[in-house]
Formats: structure tokens, sequence, C-alpha cells
């Protein structure tokens, strides 16, 4: 199963990252396995209105979705640029896997399972992470969603439907999230140690001196919450100019400006024991003999609470005022996204705790389908143990054991859950 | 005539920009244009190995290849990203109306006059300036020409190719040049205040208190010299990893040694008197929740001499390098192109500072396909008054009377060397 998914998206061969793209031909070629493996166990499948995908064991009768007791399990199979191999399609694996290890256990499934791969979660293309899920749960409104476009213009709209999905439906959908009764996320572990080492050693994290990844740590934790988190585009705007002959004093150089707020960025999030990267930036014309007009620099910062959070994004605007004033640039701020603050359903998180006999709490510093949707159901996540931490890159890894592992658990989750 | 040209390559419509990028769509509009401007004055024309192109008043007979006496003016159509109207197209459309106002006046031609249209002079789309020019002087070796790519990873050749030019020929081209007695080519000014306010002041620039671009001011000056300059790409490598769940203590992340060296750029410069940029970067995965795995940065840097100039490459190298270490980035710098300061012929520019009156003789930071010539022909420059000094940006302009004023001059100076 995984071998016939690890080639998707990687043009660059073995060891190169992946470029799997919201509605791209590698997104496509991700959607066409999971209805395979879909088909292939029997299940119904359905795309909903906003992309997502659903493979069905049950659901048959109108009643069942009355009831609202399906538990639903998945993650995403997108990518960030040159992303890694885990982060998201082991969460769909592991969903099938583990419904393959109950089918072989012998169990019986008293409510509908759910499998559910969730469109656009990176938001490497338009800008914007986990829009699918955003969409469903009425989090993006329409008008919003109609004004993503990708770096080339294109909207979301135009790139659904060249993919082939109608983009006329797309909006909230009550009626198909009112049938989940629980759902759990699986996924690789990409930092718990942001505010909890303690848990991170009783997974036994390379990333905690004197630890190891081997046998005597849990290779699986269960997420306690998602720090809230944000992106803000910062447009500094100075004046185009020959770098050959506009003197130093005459110029209004906006690349200063950006450097000055990197920097600043890095300074506010180190004194508040939070978040702040400077990981994309677009500069205009962009040539290496002029000065440029425009550059345009996208902040990802979060904190373990949101005053913190509200606190380290002032501090850097500040800072990018006060230097921009100094540069002759002007500085504009626009926040693109906000995600508060996630607490998973704490009913649901100590069953599933106690069901794999007292796995490590940890929280995370990134956003998930998990916590769009917990605002509408109860939800969870089950972390797979990642020895370096090292995510959204080629390096990303898990052991196979540990997968295994993960699998086993999920497993153990959805039979406590599903199979009462 | 600049009326056919004005509307090329600026798809943003009146205000916007130029995108006149070598070999592309544009540029083979106005190459179009040169030729057609060429038939209509009955000139003979060439377009040379390495896509120079050439209208030609009499080189009728061998006897004047063999006397290497034609007198040559003319400059470039290509532009920068976003660039102005004037910077290139003045010398070129200059150059034609000059022969206009010649024949005008009745004059007799005894030598050869030949008009250029140079290829690529910007480098805007393979990263290096002056190909056409470097090309025919042998200052560009094939093999370098040949490993020059564009964004999309386009070879030069390729280029060439696809804009119906054949590149088996490119290279050294000794007998075209060996016909040229004198260049002369007019351009805007750019910013000679670089080195010399009293020059710019008796142009009566705007950028000079209490003067103005008025008919007190000269409206030509006379090239003394360019500046040494070169290109330096700054390849910045870190670790990519997510921007939620990494703590800052386990980043490598080079966005940071990148802001710190652009930084170190301009304060190397300031101290030195010098000129240092930043305008290009590339950043990889460059998505906004992934700590880059590269950035790449290009220093355009320039200076009064040698001696400066590489005590403030040095200087910022040795910044980035220090910053690098405590960043755990590696930091590969290397240079793109380098250009050593040109002192144009003095006998030429004598003479033709004498032709124009006493014109102000001005030094600049800016390179031009005469500073390449200028090792292989007596090369001079005429510049335009710019009342701003504002180029490479649409904001650039000259004042109608101004570029009259500079049609006139390149008259009287062709007259001078080419009717004697």
């Amino acid at each position: 199963m995984w071998r016939e998914l690890a080639p998707v998206g990687r043009d660059g061969g073995p060891g190169a990252g992946y470029r799997r793209f919201a509605w791209t031909d590698a997104d496509a070629d991700c959607r066409a396995w999971f209805r395979a493996q879909a088909a292939s166990r029997g299940l119904s499948y359905e795309s909903d209105r906003n992309g997502n995908q659903w493979a069905w064991l049950g659901v048959a009768t109108a009643e069942d979705v009355v009831l609202g007791n399906a538990v639903v399990t998945g993650s995403h199979l997108d990518s960030v640029p040159d992303g890694g191999a885990f982060d998201g399609p082991l969460g769909v694996v592991s969903a099938f896997a583990a419904l393959d290890e109950l089918r072989a256990r012998g169990a019986h499934f008293t409510v509908p399972l759910g499998i559910v791969n969730f469109a656009d979660e990176e938001g490497a293309r338009f800008g914007l992470a986990c829009v699918g899920s955003r969409l469903s749960t009425g989090g993006l409104s329409l008008e919003q969603a109609h004004a993503l476009r990708d770096a080339d213009g294109v909207t979301l709209a135009q790139a659904m439907e060249r993919a082939g999905h109608d983009p006329e439906g797309i909006g909230a959908d009550p009626e198909r999230l009112a049938r989940i009764g629980a759902f759990v996320e699986l996924h690789i572990e990409q930092g718990c140690a942001l505010a909890d080492p303690d848990a991170l050693e009783a997974m036994g994290s390379l990333r905690v001196p004197g630890s190891s990844a081997g046998p005597d740590g849990c290779p699986v934790g269960v997420a306690s919450a998602i720090w809230p988190h944000g992106r803000w585009r910062f447009d500094f705007h100075g004046e185009a100019n020959h770098a050959g002959t506009t003197r130093l004093a005459d110029r209004r150089d906006p690349m200063l400006t950006y450097a000055a707020t990197v920097l600043a960025a890095r300074a506010q999030a180190e004194r508040a024991g939070a978040l702040a990267t400077f990981g994309k930036v677009a500069v205009e014309p962009n040539g290496v003999n002029a000065v440029p007009s425009l550059v345009r620099g996208w902040l990802d910062s979060r904190a373990a609470d949101e005053e913190t959070l509200a606190a380290v994004v002032a501090g850097i605007e500040d800072a990018a005022t006060e230097r921009a004033r100094a540069d002759g640039v002007d500085v504009r701020v626009t926040p693109e996204s906000r995600t508060p603050v996630v607490e998973f359903a704490h009913g649901l998180r100590d069953r599933i705790a106690g069901t794999l006999g007292g796995a490590p709490l940890l929280p995370t510093g990134a956003g998930h389908d998990a916590g769009i949707l917990s605002a509408s159901v109860p939800t969870a996540m089950l972390y797979v143990r990642n020895p370096t931490g090292v995510s959204h890159s080629p390096a990303e890894t898990a052991a196979e054991d540990d997968c295994a592992a993960g699998v086993r658990a999920l497993a153990d989750v959805l039979e406590g859950l599903a199979c009462r």
C-alpha cells in the first residue's frame, strides 16, 4: 500500500522532497490511490462538495446517518513544497491498515466506520491551511474561499474544476459532519518538545538527551492541545531603482526593512518562548541589479496561549514599522489566517489514553484537520514517534516498527470506539 | 519611431514597467522594430552570430572592412524586470534619429556608419549582463555561455534557437569588431552623482539642491569611467523543518543568516562609500510553514576602484560566514560576473567633449555594452539628463527637450567622426 503511494509527486526520485499540491496532477494520483484502496476493501466511496474523500464501511441506512455515531479516521495526502513522506499519508495509510487489522481480528462493527482524506491540508498552493476541513465546518466562508489564488493567479474554484471537481457546491457541510460521533487522526509526531520535554522523553525521542527511540520508549502518544497559530503577510513597499547608480542615501530599499524584521521576529519569539518564522518571501522585480520595489514576507507564528501569540506578533509589527520609517519604506501587515488554541475533547482523549495503557499526552504547534474538526465533532489525535523531530522536509522519518505500532494502536482505539 | 516601440513588452499598460527579456516574444518584437527602422532608411541589415543586430550605411566594399574605420552607435532594447522606457531604447532610437538629422543637414559620410542593438544587455533572464557584447569580444567563453540557464532551466542556446536564431555560431567575433574605428553609446544618465556631484550640478540635475533641469543646465554629458562591479551569489544552506513544531534552538534557519548578511552588506558599503545591494532572492521550499532549506541571495556591488570593491565584498563574506556559524548554516559564495574598471579612451572622450563645447564628464556605477567593447574598440558614451536619477523602474524619465538635445549632440559627434 505504502509502496504504491511513495513515488507520487516526488519527481526528483527517492530522497527528493514531495510536491503534492492541492488539485494538481500529483494530488489527482493520490486521490486515485485513495479511491482504489476503498474499492479493494469493498468500502463505499464519496468525494464531498469540498473535495474531501470518504470511504465508508456501513452508512447503508438513513438511520445510521441520523444517529450520528460514525467513527472516522484519516488525515491528508497533500504535502508542503519538498515535504516528507509521512506528514499526512501516514494517517491515511494507517487508517486502511487498521481496518485490515480489525478485520483480521474478526472485529464486529456496531457503528459505521469512515476513512477520510481531507483536501488541501497544507495550504502549499493557496496559502491557507486545512481548506477542505475549514470549508466543511464553515470555518472558511465562501467569500474567503473564492478569494484564494495560487502563485499563477489560478483561483481555488478554477483549480478544482480543472481537476474534474465541480466547485459550485463548496461550503459548509453540516449534514455530513453530523454523521460523525468521533474523529481520530493519526499523524507523525513533529516536535511536541515545544511545551513538554517530559512527554517526549516518555516516547523515547532522540531529541531528549539520554533517551533513545528503542523498545523502552512509547512509540505512540496522544494529543493534548494544538497551540494557537496564524499567518501574517508583511508587505514592504519601497522604490525600484538601479542598484549600480543610486546612492545609498537616495534609496528606499525594502529588502533592508524585511531583513531587520526577520531578525526582530526571531528575537521576539525567543524572548516569549514562542515560535516565529519567515519561510516564504516574494520580491519585485527580483532583479540582481535592481533595488526592489516590493518585498513580501510571510510570518508564521505560534505560542502556547493566545495572549503570548498576540504580544509576539505585535512586537514584530512594531519593530517592522520602526525600521520602515528609517528606510523610507511603507509596511502593511495583513492577517491571512488565524487558528485559536485547540484543547482536544477530554473525555475522548482520556478514553483513548486508557485504551493505549497510559500513552504520553503531547501538545503541538502544528495545525491539523483534527484541530479544525474539533469545533464541530469530538476529536482526538495519535502521534507516531519521529526520532529526529524533523518534519516538512524529505528527512522526515519514522521507524517501520513504530509505524506498525501506530497501526495497532489505531486499531485498538477504533475497536474500542466502533466495536463495543 | 518612439511611439511604435513604447507598448512592446509592457503588458500592464502605460505606467507599468517593461519586461523585455532576451529572446522572448517582447524581445522579438523589439528586434522586428529595429529591422524595420533599418529597412525604412535603406540601411543594410545583419544579425551577427551572437544575435546583435547591425544596420549599416556603407560597408559595401571589402576595403571599408579592411580599413576598420566604421563609426558605430547604438545601445540595447531589452529591459530589467519592470524597467523603464529609456534605459537602452533611448540610445537606439537616438541613433536612428541622429542619422535622420545628419541626412537632413546634407552630411556627407566618408566612412561607414553602423547602428547596433546589442542582445541581452540587462541579463534579466540568464543572470549575466551584456551577454551579446561579451560574446563578441571574447569576454564570455563558450563554456560559460553554454552554462547559462534561465529560471525555468532553459539554456541560452535553447532560448536563441526557439527565437529563430541559430546558436551554433555564438562566440568571439573579432572580424566584425575590427571594422569599427569608434563606438559611441548614448544612454540615459543614471546616477553619476555617485562620484562627482559637481558634474551633476553642471547638468542641472534635480538631485543637486538649488539646481533645476532647466535651460541653464547642460542636458548632455560625456562618460569618464565605469566603476568596477560584479555579482556574487550567496547560497545559505540550512535544514528544512516544520515552522510550527521545531524549537528555535533546534533550527538551522538560513533566512536568519541571509537577513543578517543583507544588513551587513549595507553597513560595509556605507563605510566604504561604495554600493552593495541584495535585490534578488530565491528560497526553497518557500512555504509559509516551513523553515527554509536554502536561501539564495544575489549581491550586486560596485565601487570607485578595484581595491575598495574587493574589500567591501570580503567584508560582506566575513559577516555572512560568522553569522552562518552561529545559525548552524553553511554559506557558499560564487562570483557570477566581474567587470573591471573602465576608463573610456581619453582621446575619443576629449574630442567628443570638445565637439559638444565642454560637456561635463561623468563617472557611473552602471555597466554598459560600451564598457565591454572598450577593451577591443575606442569607445565613448553620452549621457542624457535624467532629472530624478531614478532608473531600472517605470518612473525612469527624461524630458522631451533633453532627448532632442541628446539626438543633436549624437549627430554632432557622428558628424565629427564620420563626415570629416
